[in-house]
């Protein structure tokens, strides 16, 4: 197995294991394609679009460069995500600051960089970035973000009245329709629109098209009450991917296409003039991505209780680097990278290094029956939620994040070592 | 509210928020009940014990220091928590070696620094922890982990003939038995005796008392068949701890005076000498120890479907302080800290700053309405796999840990800060 032209052995000899390996040509590739999508779409239909990469999915300084290059704007929700876009020399106009608590700290870094939004995530917020911004003496650019109702994963969605989550201004109890009056009153803000996100791994258009109904219908309410028809609407982000051959992911591009030509039409059926138009995707760019390459440890036959037998085999790393299949149950596959078998492949069940039973990789793959001690497991998929949310359970140091170009690996986040871990230590 | 007579006020001001707060005192007499109860309960029944504090639930140098102090030895899983108990100055004697997947690494540095027991997971590691003593000119103590296939958490246990998990040799296969052949015939081992983990969060002896059973069966079949009888059990951790005031905490020196006396009694029944007994507490010890100190920010009420409020309440931190609200549906509790309050107590959910709705700190808790942006809010009993499973989800910097001994706060684990976590990003 190779990736970009570099066999994963040889990945694994200069960079160690685990590591988590980031195809570079895909990753643009995958900004390119949504962002090419998003302008043609728009272009058809008299539709401003902007794309934004979702930063919580993945956020390094390299792969930020990379995607502001291929044509993204960048989404952050803390201090640490927005020094992170300004080390990218993503300009402060290409930033949109998230977050349901924004600290006094992080508003005040975005103003003074002149962010190109920010997404008023609650009535109290609204005063709280005003008088940063009258402190500041700016004028803030805010979004609304709006709870629709709409709840979308895999191919469903649901929708309800209330929303039971820490997120947004609801539109049943009036909150967002209140907050779109108070921010036109304040003179320190500026309302670019109203912003919406449904959920995550959706692999059909129905929420999307519903949430943006839900955006569109404020936005006329707006405009007949005030006079002011909003500029523009973002509809998040949630795209789905494929994990393992059996998903069957959306074509991004295409759905966000569908979704520029369905506002078009919706908006036109009102008389006024169609919103310009944002998504945010993050795991959809970043996640297919990036594999992790693991060291086979520990290899043993589990008899089960219907007779049959599970292979368990163990890596060098687990839940501390990949904590998605114990935290959400979700589903990976797995193959073994540094040599062919001809071996049957059996059950088997990828586990980490850790002390606790729940310490599981990839619940169920077939694998080479003679897989042992010393041979290299890839686990693809594993670029958003991956790196961001490992921990150091177990006194585990992280792994690295080598992105490779043709034929060119470098590290652009480094592995940890223990050294890293005890200088936090005091002793 | 005060932690060893320090206003949590002071503590904030002087380390910032969130800071996880840690009682030495609390920890230490933890650590001494243990230890007392089971030599006690141990001379009391002829039966020498041990009782070890497993790494995994938080593991500092300062922290393992104590619980040494107090007589404990202490359980580690990797290079990173060996090192650190070497650091705290834990002789290698006191040292037990765990782990389903130990890399060479591992074993190298455990025998180099002559650790009292090696606990062997798998078939195969007999003969690479064999191997890896032959190359150090050592004799390796062992023990087997069997799997009894006791299973218990709560108040329940539940016994299955197979195990479907990673950790450990079957009883039922006939796989621990042959483990033991095995070791017994390797002039490079020791076989120490048996050692069993039956889960987490156990609250009644009785998952223990199944679990000594099955283990002093292989112990009587073993002195059947090869004239030796093992020394030692190690009947694991897994007491549980009151998250709530709902939860109805056992006492763990109780729990284990109990265990002695049965096994003394089992034993007995056999007519052979009673092994020495081992234990390896972790949460029972460091858990109730700490508690987690946010400041507050956004406050937003929200409406349910049935008509009724819940007050959204989120803090500075969140899942990546404390995953286990959210990956273990774990419940927690938490009070305003930095005032009294005569307001009426509303229905509140406790949410962090990440970008994810899932990120819920407490679920459900009575909140004074009046609780606002700046106050302070203590989460207790976040001693034990909260800051070993810490992330920095977002880019955000894991909080510090701050031990307080009487009027005496000091940082034990420093705070992040963004700086380090830009020192990893390689551009």
């Amino acid at each position: 197995m190779s990736i970009a032209n570099v066999p994963v052995s040889t990945l694994a000899d200069m960079f160690g294991t685990p590591s988590y390996l980031l195809d570079i040509a895909d990753l643009r590739e995958r900004c390119r394609d949504v962002v090419a999508a998003a302008t043609e779409a728009g272009e058809q239909h008299g539709i401003e679009t902007s794309v934004y990469y979702a930063s919580k999915a993945f956020s390094s300084t390299a792969v930020l460069r990379w995607a502001h290059a291929e044509g993204l704007r960048v989404d952050v929700a803390s201090l640490g995500e927005l020094v992170t876009a300004l080390r990218a020399d993503v300009p402060g106009h290409a930033i949109g600051l998230h977050g349901n608590n924004k600290s006094e700290t992080e508003i005040d870094l975005a103003l003074q960089h002149s962010v190109g939004r920010i997404v008023i995530d609650s009535l109290s917020e609204i005063d709280l970035v005003a008088e940063r911004a009258r402190a500041a003496g700016a004028v803030a650019p805010v979004m609304v973000r709006v709870t629709t109702g709409v709840h979308a994963g895999g191919h469903e969605y649901i929708a309800t009245a209330h929303e039971d989550q820490k997120f947004g201004l609801s539109l049943a109890t009036g909150a967002a329709a209140e907050a779109v009056t108070r921010i036109l009153a304040a003179p320190e803000l500026r309302l670019l629109g109203l912003h919406s996100h449904i959920g995550s791994q959706i692999f059909a258009a129905d929420g999307f098209v519903e949430a943006a109904r839900a955006l569109l219908g404020l936005r006329s309410q707006v405009a007949a009450s005030t006079g002011t028809l909003l500029e523009e609407l973002d509809l998040g982000g949630g795209f789905g991917v494929a994990y393992t051959p059996d998903d069957e992911a959306p074509d991004v591009p295409a759905l966000i296409s569908e979704l520029i030509a369905t506002v078009a039409r919706v908006a036109g059926e009102t008389g006024e003039a169609a919103p310009a138009l944002s998504f945010e995707p993050g795991r959809a760019l970043v996640g297919p991505a990036m594999a992790t390459l693991y060291r086979v440890g520990t290899v043993k036959p589990v008899r089960l209780e219907d007779g049959g037998e599970r292979l368990y085999v163990s890596v060098d790393g687990g839940m501390s680097d990949n904590i998605r299949t114990v935290l959400y149950d979700a589903t990976y596959t797995a193959a073994l990278a540094s040599r062919r078998s001809d071996a049957e492949p059996v059950l088997a069940r990828v586990v980490g290094k850790h002390c606790e039973s729940g310490d599981i990789v990839v619940r169920d793959v077939m694998l080479p029956a003679d897989i042992h001690r010393g041979d290299l497991l890839a686990v693809p998929v594993t670029g958003a939620y991956g790196r961001s949310l490992a921990s150091n359970y177990n006194q585990l140091p992280r792994p690295g994040v080598v992105a490779i170009g043709d034929g060119e690996p470098s590290e652009i986040v480094r592995r940890e070592t223990i050294e890293d871990l005890l200088a936090l230590d005091l002793g």
